[in-house]
């Protein structure tokens, strides 16, 4: 996918999309005990992070941190922050990404573990996604083992997403989803169409 | 059924019956990803449509737009705009449309798909819907296959219902759940009992 | 049980219980599609009482009725204003009665319909109800099966409740609840209490 | 783990500890019935905790009590305040406790009752946690028997606690879920792990 590249930000505009993103999720609880993460792209160097043990329902400008994608660690950031700039790095078209714990994506990325994947097929809000224009696919989340070491975990997640056939998400086994989109809008647009997609295939296993 | 016709409504009434209908879905969390679509018929030729791409849930009237039932197709209506128009066309006293994506109805219309059909019997709130009294009754939801040709998604639905007994809604497999009324508070309250109907179902057959 | 007589009420004071009701249900989604029904005692003869048709969510004293209890049927008087005058008639104690359609209730109302009742044991909250002391009891919640003749429903209810131990709360198949207590204050609690037991009886069901 | 003592706090801060905690826990749902209270260590002597009866949803200050931790009964004090003095005395590390009704909490609390323990592993979220740095762990919560002497059940939790790997809350079956922390700011961190970790293994069961 040729996708355009996002415009740059000032970091007050890429602050205020990740308190969306923040407080979108929040409401939706899935962000339980000051879990999960933020971020949206300034430029190619920089990005506005959520800052390490934030309360994310109630973020505030000043929980937002502005850390240097290929620097070194910033003070604040959080145990993940790898994770959001190794996808800042690997694609260029990423405009922001979100860290989410929702019920469904935890039960479901320890559930298919084994598998190293979560195929999503024949649902209409797979059009939610860029690149998807009909029902008549299927998506294949990508599953990986969790691992406390963030580097050596982002790594193995980019060297599956080089290899996977284009998709705006990935489950952490038994820990929680990442998503992205080209900005903050769609970063928040792509976290509620994998909740509905993966609470409804949480449905429909338990009927098999 | 002879219902009644609904009276002619001037947009700007037509409209905020739209933007009532988003409201109450986005609460529930019904469009997810920016899904799902409004109408409130203004008179036989014109009806009030969301717009293309609007976030339901934060629905405001610059995302309404006045679109004609049997007119060509209006440059910022959906993809799903003649799924509504079909249903204004066809029956008279249709005077509002919602499409909504609800957990409970996709999940079932994937299941029950083989069998074109979700019979839904003996419930009280089945009253909810005009021309019901008791609850020894039964309605039968249509269910069609999900087509992304919607005009031709369209025709099937409506030669399916021309051919069923009175019924409120019909389902989309893998897709979602259409409904309508005589006007959008009539239509909201069928998302409601629709909903609730749907989700006891998928609770009695998680029990078999 | 020996319990103290309700205090009369002014009918604006009973209109207020009646409406802080329908606003608790309301938010809960327990009265969906302008369903339900909230009724508190004034004295001995009348009792305040939802309107039929109104939207419960949004009850405003507009919406509450004075309607006398051993009376003719009010002429806004809901179809079920007899299911409330009965439960006054019977039980000079009783001074508040809500009726709501929960998903557990419904689907559990229905499932145990055979049996004709609903046994709950053993859980902390059965103390929400008056005269229980201990987890270590069960209550016994009669269910009727549906019909839609009020009248004859009310006095088959109502024999059951002579006949059964003292319970707060009683399930119409496929229907909803019954719940009741001495002011609008105890019958929200028990709806509370009863929601909360019967979602876990539902969950411990689908364990078996 | 030998962890930093809470700083000696006035009573009104611990008040407002209490008070968040109650609202956030009423938001949620999770004190059904004006169940569940709420304490935070004023000092090594003192904890202000709710008063028996309130509605902890809607807690405001006049529902806050000054309880001796060592003392006599508070004439206010609810039946459950030997559970929450126990802790405080118990472990001098602890200064706040939370007593709430989950849905998962009760039926797993109940399910799992023969074990005496309802063991969690492999979650990323058992990080919410003092002292869990990796997901590749297990806490094994202790499940005590219900009984209304809660003199007898606090020294019978405290016995199992003292016997057990360092955990921040435990079951009572058929009851709920104790949970603490250092502050009321860590019990709110905790009931809010606790509920997500059991509503995913309660999902996961329901795969089983």
């Amino acid at each position: 996918m040729t996708q355009p590249l996002p415009k740059p930000l000032a970091f007050a505009d890429a602050a205020a999309g990740v308190i969306a993103m923040a407080h979108f999720a929040g409401e939706r609880h899935w962000v339980p005990a000051t879990s999960g993460n933020f971020s949206v792209r300034v430029d190619q160097r920089f990005a506005a992070l959520t800052a390490t043990g934030a309360d994310k329902a109630r973020l505030t400008a000043a929980d937002v941190i502005e850390a240097e994608i290929a620097g070194p660690k910033h003070p604040r950031a959080s145990a993940e922050a790898p994770l959001h700039h190794a996808r800042y790095a690997a694609d260029a078209s990423v405009g922001a990404v979100a860290h989410i714990h929702t019920v469904a994506s935890t039960v479901l990325s320890r559930r298919h573990e084994a598998q190293g994947v979560l195929r999503i097929a024949g649902w209409e809000l797979l059009k939610a996604f860029p690149g998807v224009t009909t029902h008549e696919t299927a998506i294949e989340v990508p599953i990986v083992p969790n691992d406390q070491d963030t580097e050596r975990l982002a790594a193995l997640v980019e060297e599956r997403l080089k290899n996977s056939a284009p998709v705006h998400g990935y489950l952490i086994a038994g820990h929680g989803l990442y998503v992205w989109g080209a900005g903050a809008k769609d970063a928040i647009r792509h976290m509620d169409a994998f909740d509905f997609l993966l609470t409804a295939e949480l449905h429909e296993e338990q009927a098999r």
